[in-house]
């Protein structure tokens, strides 16, 4: 049930150009109510999100698709991200490094 | 629409127990299809994740509620992260620290 509503989700943002088969991909979505997190602090919180989910998998930059939508209730940044392959070893950062 | 949908995923995955006032809260979805990415690597990125956004608001542990579902074409993580509040100044990790 949850799937199916987030694949509606992503075939919304997804641009799909060329009808070409789908890549793999990597879907992130950051949604939050009113918690006073100002633009620039979720910019920031976005990017080393991204950071973190690519050193497991490598992301092709130039096909990444980010959307921020927002209403009276909740804010929403989706990223859409595609794979070009698992890392196969990926660098943890543990919490003393 | 998108944020619609949203908002019916999280409702489900909700527990709400007591119908006492909605806490401010951040949700976090991640999903993939078959991408390869093995469970192990999957809990230490989603560990890393909240790593991040700890830093930039205080969540509530107690009350974090990690969902895992998947079927034969994706696998979904979503997190609902009550805040307790959000941090003035986030201690921002540049790539070079």
């Amino acid at each position: 049930m949850i799937i199916e509503l987030l694949e509606k989700i992503f075939s919304w943002t997804s641009s799909n150009k060329s009808g070409k088969e789908a890549k793999q991909r990597l879907k992130l979505i950051i949604a939050h109510d009113r918690i006073g997190l100002n633009p620039e602090a979720l910019e920031s919180m976005r990017r080393e999100l991204l950071e973190v989910v690519s050193r497991y998998v490598e992301i092709d930059p130039e096909e990444t698709e980010l959307s921020l939508e927002s209403d009276q209730r909740m804010t929403v940044l989706i990223a859409n991200l595609p794979i070009r392959q698992v890392k196969r070893f990926p660098k943890v950062r543990t919490p003393e490094s």
